[in-house]
Protein backbone atom coordinates (compact mmCIF):
# COMPACT_ATOMS: atom_id res chain seq x y z
CA UNK A 1 0.00 0.00 0.00
CA UNK A 2 1.12 3.65 -0.77
CA UNK A 3 2.62 4.62 2.26
CA UNK A 4 2.06 8.23 1.45
CA UNK A 5 0.83 10.83 4.08
CA UNK A 6 -0.70 14.55 3.59
CA UNK A 7 0.28 16.54 6.81
CA UNK A 8 -1.94 19.63 7.66
CA UNK A 9 0.42 21.76 9.99
CA UNK A 10 0.53 24.79 11.45
CA UNK A 11 4.59 26.44 12.70
CA UNK A 12 5.20 27.06 16.33
CA UNK A 13 1.91 25.08 17.20
CA UNK A 14 1.04 21.01 18.72
CA UNK A 15 1.54 20.11 15.29
CA UNK A 16 4.70 20.51 15.52
CA UNK A 17 5.50 17.07 17.33
CA UNK A 18 3.77 15.06 14.09
CA UNK A 19 6.52 17.17 12.17
CA UNK A 20 9.09 15.90 14.35
CA UNK A 21 7.79 12.47 13.85
CA UNK A 22 7.61 12.02 10.16
CA UNK A 23 11.18 13.54 9.91
CA UNK A 24 12.62 10.79 12.34
CA UNK A 25 10.70 8.26 10.48
CA UNK A 26 12.11 9.37 7.07
CA UNK A 27 8.50 9.01 6.44
CA UNK A 28 7.08 10.11 2.68
CA UNK A 29 4.59 13.27 3.13
CA UNK A 30 3.34 16.22 1.41
CA UNK A 31 2.94 19.03 4.30
CA UNK A 32 0.32 21.39 3.96
CA UNK A 33 0.78 24.99 5.67
CA UNK A 34 -2.44 26.19 7.89
CA UNK A 35 -2.79 29.94 8.54
CA UNK A 36 -3.82 29.77 12.40
CA UNK A 37 -3.77 33.79 12.93
CA UNK A 38 -5.47 34.26 9.96
CA UNK A 39 -8.31 31.67 11.15
CA UNK A 40 -7.93 29.06 8.31
CA UNK A 41 -8.19 26.37 10.24
CA UNK A 42 -12.09 27.32 11.30
CA UNK A 43 -12.86 27.99 8.19
CA UNK A 44 -14.71 25.69 5.90
CA UNK A 45 -12.50 24.55 3.35
CA UNK A 46 -10.17 23.08 6.68
CA UNK A 47 -13.07 21.59 8.75
CA UNK A 48 -13.86 19.73 5.68
CA UNK A 49 -10.55 18.13 6.41
CA UNK A 50 -11.06 18.08 9.89
CA UNK A 51 -14.46 18.91 11.75
CA UNK A 52 -12.68 20.10 15.29
CA UNK A 53 -10.63 22.88 13.23
CA UNK A 54 -7.22 21.67 14.60
CA UNK A 55 -3.97 20.82 13.87
CA UNK A 56 -2.27 18.26 13.31
CA UNK A 57 -4.36 16.41 11.19
CA UNK A 58 -3.21 13.37 8.87
CA UNK A 59 -4.66 11.83 6.01
CA UNK A 60 -3.71 8.58 4.53
CA UNK A 61 -5.50 7.25 1.30
CA UNK A 62 -9.14 8.59 2.61
CA UNK A 63 -8.27 8.16 5.89
CA UNK A 64 -8.46 10.98 8.13
CA UNK A 65 -6.29 10.70 11.47
CA UNK A 66 -6.08 13.40 14.49
CA UNK A 67 -5.36 13.82 17.86
CA UNK A 68 -1.39 13.45 18.42
CA UNK A 69 -1.21 10.26 20.22
CA UNK A 70 -3.58 8.26 17.52
CA UNK A 71 -1.53 9.99 14.90
CA UNK A 72 1.80 8.83 16.43
CA UNK A 73 0.87 5.26 17.21
CA UNK A 74 -0.71 4.95 13.35
CA UNK A 75 2.65 6.44 11.80
CA UNK A 76 4.94 5.09 13.44
CA UNK A 77 3.42 1.37 13.09
CA UNK A 78 3.01 2.45 9.55
CA UNK A 79 6.84 2.91 9.15
CA UNK A 80 7.55 0.12 11.35
CA UNK A 81 10.71 -0.09 9.77
CA UNK A 82 12.15 3.19 11.38
CA UNK A 83 11.80 0.94 14.99
CA UNK A 84 10.10 3.94 17.04
CA UNK A 85 7.11 1.57 17.92
CA UNK A 86 7.76 -1.42 20.22
CA UNK A 87 5.38 -3.99 18.18
CA UNK A 88 2.53 -5.80 19.50
CA UNK A 89 3.47 -8.45 21.51
CA UNK A 90 6.56 -6.70 22.67
CA UNK A 91 6.84 -6.16 26.43
CA UNK A 92 7.23 -2.44 25.56
CA UNK A 93 3.96 -1.83 23.78
CA UNK A 94 1.79 -1.55 26.95
CA UNK A 95 3.56 1.32 28.24
CA UNK A 96 4.14 2.71 24.74
CA UNK A 97 0.36 2.94 24.85
CA UNK A 98 -0.08 4.14 28.15
CA UNK A 99 2.69 7.12 27.72
CA UNK A 100 1.30 8.44 24.70
CA UNK A 101 -2.27 8.04 25.89
CA UNK A 102 -1.39 9.66 29.42
CA UNK A 103 -0.50 12.71 27.43
CA UNK A 104 -3.83 13.31 25.87
CA UNK A 105 -5.58 12.41 28.61
CA UNK A 106 -4.07 13.51 31.68
CA UNK A 107 -0.90 15.78 30.96
CA UNK A 108 -2.41 18.10 28.41
CA UNK A 109 -5.68 18.50 30.95
CA UNK A 110 -3.74 19.01 33.61
CA UNK A 111 -1.29 22.03 32.12
CA UNK A 112 -4.22 23.77 30.77
CA UNK A 113 -5.65 23.93 33.86
CA UNK A 114 -2.69 25.17 35.50
CA UNK A 115 -1.73 27.92 32.59
CA UNK A 116 -5.12 29.37 33.03
CA UNK A 117 -4.83 28.97 37.15
CA UNK A 118 -7.49 27.08 37.28
CA UNK A 119 -8.35 24.70 40.23
CA UNK A 120 -8.60 21.39 38.94
CA UNK A 121 -11.90 19.29 38.93
CA UNK A 122 -12.75 17.52 42.26
CA UNK A 123 -10.93 14.14 42.46
CA UNK A 124 -13.43 11.90 41.15
CA UNK A 125 -14.51 13.78 38.49
CA UNK A 126 -11.11 14.62 37.10
CA UNK A 127 -9.64 12.50 34.49
CA UNK A 128 -5.75 13.09 35.81
CA UNK A 129 -6.54 13.91 39.90
CA UNK A 130 -4.12 16.71 40.70
CA UNK A 131 -0.98 18.34 39.30
CA UNK A 132 1.04 16.48 41.57
CA UNK A 133 -0.08 13.22 40.57
CA UNK A 134 0.85 13.73 36.75
CA UNK A 135 4.20 15.40 37.69
CA UNK A 136 4.81 12.69 40.17
CA UNK A 137 4.04 9.89 37.90
CA UNK A 138 6.19 11.03 35.18
CA UNK A 139 8.82 11.32 36.91
CA UNK A 140 8.99 7.63 38.25
CA UNK A 141 8.42 6.89 34.81
CA UNK A 142 11.89 9.27 33.72
CA UNK A 143 13.49 7.53 36.16
CA UNK A 144 13.86 4.76 33.90
CA UNK A 145 15.58 6.59 31.85
CA UNK A 146 17.33 7.67 29.54
CA UNK A 147 14.18 7.48 27.35
CA UNK A 148 10.33 7.26 28.39
CA UNK A 149 10.43 3.41 28.11
CA UNK A 150 13.76 2.79 29.51
CA UNK A 151 16.73 1.92 26.71
CA UNK A 152 14.84 2.17 23.73
CA UNK A 153 13.74 5.87 21.85
CA UNK A 154 10.49 5.88 20.84
CA UNK A 155 8.01 7.55 19.27
CA UNK A 156 6.77 8.32 22.87
CA UNK A 157 9.79 10.55 23.28
CA UNK A 158 9.42 12.66 20.17
CA UNK A 159 5.86 13.64 21.91
CA UNK A 160 7.21 13.86 25.41
CA UNK A 161 10.43 15.34 24.69
CA UNK A 162 8.75 18.33 22.54
CA UNK A 163 5.63 19.01 25.03
CA UNK A 164 7.95 19.20 27.67
CA UNK A 165 10.36 21.65 25.99
CA UNK A 166 7.52 23.87 25.33
CA UNK A 167 5.96 23.29 28.58
CA UNK A 168 9.21 23.91 30.99
CA UNK A 169 9.99 27.56 28.15
CA UNK A 170 6.33 28.47 29.54
CA UNK A 171 7.38 27.88 33.36
CA UNK A 172 4.54 25.38 33.78
CA UNK A 173 6.90 21.87 34.39
CA UNK A 174 9.53 22.83 36.35
CA UNK A 175 12.92 22.16 35.29
CA UNK A 176 14.79 19.73 37.38
CA UNK A 177 18.16 18.29 36.05
CA UNK A 178 16.01 15.12 35.06
CA UNK A 179 13.59 16.38 33.30
CA UNK A 180 16.11 19.12 31.54
CA UNK A 181 18.25 16.34 30.80
CA UNK A 182 15.76 14.58 29.10
CA UNK A 183 14.37 17.57 27.23
CA UNK A 184 18.13 18.24 25.72
CA UNK A 185 18.34 14.39 24.81
CA UNK A 186 15.36 14.37 22.56
CA UNK A 187 15.50 18.14 21.08
CA UNK A 188 18.92 17.72 20.27
CA UNK A 189 18.12 15.04 17.63
CA UNK A 190 19.03 16.00 13.84
CA UNK A 191 15.00 15.62 13.01
CA UNK A 192 14.05 17.66 15.72
CA UNK A 193 16.71 20.48 14.97
CA UNK A 194 15.60 19.98 10.94
CA UNK A 195 12.24 21.10 12.01
CA UNK A 196 12.85 23.83 14.48
CA UNK A 197 14.80 25.41 11.66
CA UNK A 198 11.34 24.56 8.64
CA UNK A 199 9.20 26.08 11.41
CA UNK A 200 10.75 29.12 11.58
CA UNK A 201 11.13 29.86 7.98
CA UNK A 202 7.25 28.98 8.16
CA UNK A 203 6.48 31.57 10.26
CA UNK A 204 8.37 34.32 8.48
CA UNK A 205 6.38 33.05 5.50
CA UNK A 206 2.89 33.33 7.09
CA UNK A 207 3.89 36.76 9.03
CA UNK A 208 5.53 38.08 5.42
CA UNK B 1 2.59 -15.50 25.89
CA UNK B 2 0.26 -15.88 28.93
CA UNK B 3 -2.49 -13.64 28.42
CA UNK B 4 -3.79 -13.50 31.65
CA UNK B 5 -4.78 -10.08 32.76
CA UNK B 6 -5.12 -8.18 36.52
CA UNK B 7 -7.79 -6.05 36.48
CA UNK B 8 -8.41 -3.21 39.53
CA UNK B 9 -12.30 -2.47 39.08
CA UNK B 10 -14.29 0.02 40.99
CA UNK B 11 -18.18 -0.37 40.57
CA UNK B 12 -19.88 2.60 38.67
CA UNK B 13 -16.44 3.79 37.57
CA UNK B 14 -14.76 4.81 34.57
CA UNK B 15 -13.42 1.08 34.90
CA UNK B 16 -16.89 -0.02 34.02
CA UNK B 17 -15.90 -0.26 30.30
CA UNK B 18 -12.69 -2.06 30.95
CA UNK B 19 -14.69 -4.76 32.39
CA UNK B 20 -17.45 -4.81 29.39
CA UNK B 21 -14.47 -5.07 27.31
CA UNK B 22 -12.99 -8.11 29.29
CA UNK B 23 -16.60 -9.64 29.08
CA UNK B 24 -16.74 -9.45 25.60
CA UNK B 25 -13.16 -10.44 24.47
CA UNK B 26 -14.01 -13.65 26.99
CA UNK B 27 -10.24 -12.87 28.26
CA UNK B 28 -8.83 -14.52 30.78
CA UNK B 29 -8.72 -12.17 33.77
CA UNK B 30 -8.98 -11.91 37.88
CA UNK B 31 -10.60 -9.07 39.13
CA UNK B 32 -9.35 -6.87 41.87
CA UNK B 33 -12.55 -4.71 43.64
CA UNK B 34 -11.16 -1.56 44.69
CA UNK B 35 -13.75 0.43 47.35
CA UNK B 36 -13.27 4.10 45.81
CA UNK B 37 -15.90 5.65 48.66
CA UNK B 38 -13.24 3.91 51.49
CA UNK B 39 -10.30 5.81 49.85
CA UNK B 40 -8.61 2.62 48.85
CA UNK B 41 -7.39 4.35 45.11
CA UNK B 42 -5.44 6.61 47.19
CA UNK B 43 -3.69 4.45 49.56
CA UNK B 44 -0.16 3.44 49.19
CA UNK B 45 -0.30 -0.28 48.19
CA UNK B 46 -2.63 0.92 45.41
CA UNK B 47 -0.30 3.67 44.68
CA UNK B 48 2.28 0.85 44.56
CA UNK B 49 0.31 -0.31 41.29
CA UNK B 50 -0.71 2.92 39.91
CA UNK B 51 0.91 5.85 41.15
CA UNK B 52 -1.84 7.63 39.58
CA UNK B 53 -4.52 6.50 42.23
CA UNK B 54 -7.12 5.90 39.33
CA UNK B 55 -8.99 2.81 38.22
CA UNK B 56 -9.05 1.44 35.75
CA UNK B 57 -5.45 -0.23 35.62
CA UNK B 58 -4.48 -3.42 34.06
CA UNK B 59 -1.60 -5.62 34.53
CA UNK B 60 -0.23 -7.83 32.43
CA UNK B 61 2.71 -9.92 33.46
CA UNK B 62 5.15 -7.66 34.89
CA UNK B 63 3.62 -4.38 33.14
CA UNK B 64 0.87 -1.48 34.17
CA UNK B 65 -1.53 -0.37 31.44
CA UNK B 66 -3.48 2.56 32.42
CA UNK B 67 -5.45 5.14 31.22
CA UNK B 68 -8.96 3.83 28.70
CA UNK B 69 -8.12 4.34 25.64
CA UNK B 70 -4.59 2.76 25.90
CA UNK B 71 -6.19 -0.60 28.21
CA UNK B 72 -8.53 -0.67 24.99
CA UNK B 73 -6.15 -0.92 22.39
CA UNK B 74 -4.14 -3.24 24.38
CA UNK B 75 -6.36 -5.59 25.21
CA UNK B 76 -8.23 -5.94 22.08
CA UNK B 77 -4.78 -6.36 20.11
CA UNK B 78 -3.92 -8.90 22.84
CA UNK B 79 -7.21 -10.67 22.44
CA UNK B 80 -7.23 -9.89 18.64
CA UNK B 81 -9.51 -13.40 17.76
CA UNK B 82 -12.08 -11.55 19.49
CA UNK B 83 -12.09 -9.35 15.80
CA UNK B 84 -12.78 -6.00 18.63
CA UNK B 85 -9.69 -4.31 17.04
CA UNK B 86 -9.05 -3.39 13.11
CA UNK B 87 -5.32 -4.87 13.17
CA UNK B 88 -2.42 -2.60 11.61
CA UNK B 89 -2.94 -2.11 7.92
CA UNK B 90 -6.43 -2.55 8.36
CA UNK B 91 -8.00 0.53 6.29
CA UNK B 92 -9.94 1.23 9.98
CA UNK B 93 -7.17 0.99 11.80
CA UNK B 94 -6.74 4.77 11.75
CA UNK B 95 -10.39 5.86 12.39
CA UNK B 96 -10.35 2.95 15.32
CA UNK B 97 -7.28 4.79 17.13
CA UNK B 98 -8.46 8.48 16.48
CA UNK B 99 -11.80 7.50 18.13
CA UNK B 100 -9.84 6.07 21.10
CA UNK B 101 -7.86 8.78 21.17
CA UNK B 102 -10.42 11.23 20.62
CA UNK B 103 -12.49 9.88 24.14
CA UNK B 104 -9.80 11.03 26.45
CA UNK B 105 -8.29 13.98 24.87
CA UNK B 106 -11.20 15.67 23.68
CA UNK B 107 -14.40 14.31 25.00
CA UNK B 108 -13.79 13.91 28.84
CA UNK B 109 -11.79 17.31 28.99
CA UNK B 110 -15.40 18.87 27.46
CA UNK B 111 -17.16 16.89 29.82
CA UNK B 112 -16.07 17.85 32.76
CA UNK B 113 -15.91 21.58 31.79
CA UNK B 114 -20.07 21.37 31.00
CA UNK B 115 -20.40 19.23 34.15
CA UNK B 116 -18.91 22.17 36.26
CA UNK B 117 -20.49 24.61 34.41
CA UNK B 118 -16.59 26.42 33.42
CA UNK B 119 -15.50 27.90 30.34
CA UNK B 120 -13.86 26.30 28.11
CA UNK B 121 -9.63 27.62 27.43
CA UNK B 122 -9.58 29.90 24.96
CA UNK B 123 -9.79 27.83 21.82
CA UNK B 124 -5.94 28.05 20.66
CA UNK B 125 -5.39 26.50 23.92
CA UNK B 126 -8.52 24.57 24.94
CA UNK B 127 -7.17 20.59 23.47
CA UNK B 128 -11.15 20.63 22.31
CA UNK B 129 -11.95 23.95 21.40
CA UNK B 130 -15.89 24.06 21.59
CA UNK B 131 -18.66 21.69 22.95
CA UNK B 132 -20.75 21.89 20.00
CA UNK B 133 -17.25 20.76 17.88
CA UNK B 134 -17.00 18.21 20.09
CA UNK B 135 -21.07 17.31 19.47
CA UNK B 136 -20.93 17.96 16.35
CA UNK B 137 -17.91 15.93 14.79
CA UNK B 138 -19.26 12.93 17.22
CA UNK B 139 -22.29 12.98 15.38
CA UNK B 140 -20.63 12.99 11.70
CA UNK B 141 -18.85 10.13 13.01
CA UNK B 142 -22.32 8.01 14.54
CA UNK B 143 -23.89 9.14 11.31
CA UNK B 144 -21.86 6.39 9.43
CA UNK B 145 -23.12 3.92 11.28
CA UNK B 146 -24.60 1.75 12.98
CA UNK B 147 -21.31 1.65 14.54
CA UNK B 148 -18.71 4.31 15.11
CA UNK B 149 -16.60 3.01 12.79
CA UNK B 150 -19.67 1.92 10.12
CA UNK B 151 -20.64 -1.58 10.14
CA UNK B 152 -18.05 -3.04 12.37
CA UNK B 153 -18.68 -3.18 16.14
CA UNK B 154 -15.35 -2.12 17.47
CA UNK B 155 -13.79 -2.25 21.11
CA UNK B 156 -14.14 1.60 20.35
CA UNK B 157 -17.57 1.01 20.25
CA UNK B 158 -17.86 -0.71 24.17
CA UNK B 159 -15.94 2.51 25.55
CA UNK B 160 -18.30 5.49 23.10
CA UNK B 161 -21.76 2.94 24.28
CA UNK B 162 -20.68 2.96 28.25
CA UNK B 163 -19.64 6.73 28.28
CA UNK B 164 -22.33 8.22 26.41
CA UNK B 165 -25.04 5.80 28.38
CA UNK B 166 -23.62 7.36 30.97
CA UNK B 167 -23.05 11.05 29.58
CA UNK B 168 -27.10 11.19 28.70
CA UNK B 169 -27.84 9.54 31.97
CA UNK B 170 -26.41 12.98 33.44
CA UNK B 171 -28.00 15.10 30.85
CA UNK B 172 -24.98 16.32 29.67
CA UNK B 173 -24.93 14.96 26.26
CA UNK B 174 -28.43 15.19 24.22
CA UNK B 175 -30.19 12.11 23.94
CA UNK B 176 -30.96 12.86 19.94
CA UNK B 177 -32.21 9.90 18.18
CA UNK B 178 -29.28 9.21 16.65
CA UNK B 179 -27.55 9.17 20.08
CA UNK B 180 -29.96 7.09 21.71
CA UNK B 181 -30.03 4.59 19.17
CA UNK B 182 -26.64 3.73 19.55
CA UNK B 183 -26.28 3.82 22.95
CA UNK B 184 -29.24 1.00 22.85
CA UNK B 185 -27.27 -0.64 20.43
CA UNK B 186 -24.30 -1.08 22.46
CA UNK B 187 -25.55 -1.89 26.01
CA UNK B 188 -27.99 -4.14 25.12
CA UNK B 189 -25.18 -6.21 24.44
CA UNK B 190 -25.26 -9.66 26.40
CA UNK B 191 -21.58 -8.70 27.72
CA UNK B 192 -22.73 -5.14 28.72
CA UNK B 193 -25.37 -6.73 30.54
CA UNK B 194 -23.58 -9.33 32.41
CA UNK B 195 -21.50 -6.16 33.50
CA UNK B 196 -24.26 -3.92 34.86
CA UNK B 197 -25.31 -7.29 36.83
CA UNK B 198 -22.79 -7.93 38.41
CA UNK B 199 -21.30 -3.90 39.01
CA UNK B 200 -25.00 -4.10 40.96
CA UNK B 201 -23.48 -6.47 43.44
CA UNK B 202 -20.23 -5.74 43.96
CA UNK B 203 -21.75 -1.92 44.70
CA UNK B 204 -23.85 -3.84 47.36
CA UNK B 205 -21.34 -6.02 48.63
CA UNK B 206 -19.02 -2.56 48.83
CA UNK B 207 -21.98 -0.69 51.05
CA UNK B 208 -22.51 -3.67 53.26
N1 LIG C 1 -6.46 17.44 20.96
C1 LIG C 1 -5.73 17.95 19.84
C2 LIG C 1 -5.47 19.43 20.04
C3 LIG C 1 -4.92 20.13 18.85
C4 LIG C 1 -4.94 21.64 18.99
O1 LIG C 1 -5.56 22.18 19.92
N2 LIG C 1 -4.30 22.34 18.05
C5 LIG C 1 -4.25 23.79 18.05
C6 LIG C 1 -2.86 24.27 17.71
S1 LIG C 1 -1.79 24.24 19.12
C7 LIG C 1 -5.14 24.33 16.95
O2 LIG C 1 -5.25 23.74 15.88
N3 LIG C 1 -5.75 25.50 17.16
C8 LIG C 1 -6.43 26.17 16.12
C9 LIG C 1 -7.78 26.64 16.53
O3 LIG C 1 -8.25 26.26 17.61
O4 LIG C 1 -8.33 27.39 15.72
C10 LIG C 1 -4.42 17.20 19.70
O5 LIG C 1 -3.72 16.97 20.68
O6 LIG C 1 -4.07 16.80 18.58
N1 LIG D 1 -7.72 9.27 32.77
C1 LIG D 1 -8.21 8.12 33.49
C2 LIG D 1 -9.23 8.55 34.51
C3 LIG D 1 -9.62 7.47 35.47
C4 LIG D 1 -10.42 8.02 36.65
O1 LIG D 1 -10.51 9.22 36.86
N2 LIG D 1 -11.00 7.09 37.46
C5 LIG D 1 -11.75 7.47 38.63
C6 LIG D 1 -12.99 6.61 38.73
S1 LIG D 1 -14.29 7.22 37.69
C7 LIG D 1 -10.96 7.14 39.89
O2 LIG D 1 -10.20 6.19 39.94
N3 LIG D 1 -11.13 7.94 40.93
C8 LIG D 1 -10.57 7.63 42.20
C9 LIG D 1 -9.87 8.77 42.84
O3 LIG D 1 -9.64 9.79 42.16
O4 LIG D 1 -9.54 8.59 44.00
C10 LIG D 1 -8.83 7.13 32.50
O5 LIG D 1 -9.60 7.54 31.63
O6 LIG D 1 -8.54 5.93 32.58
Amino acid sequence: MNRKITFYHAPNSRSGGTFALLEELSADYELHLVNLKAGESRRPDYRAINPMGKVPAIRHGEVLITEQPAIFMYLADLYAEAGLAPAIGDPLRGAYLRWLVFYGSCFEPALVDRSLNREPAPPSKSPYGSWEDVINTLQLQLAKGPYMLGERFTAADVLWGGALHWATLFKLVPETPQISAYIDRVITRPAMQRVAARDADYLAQQAA
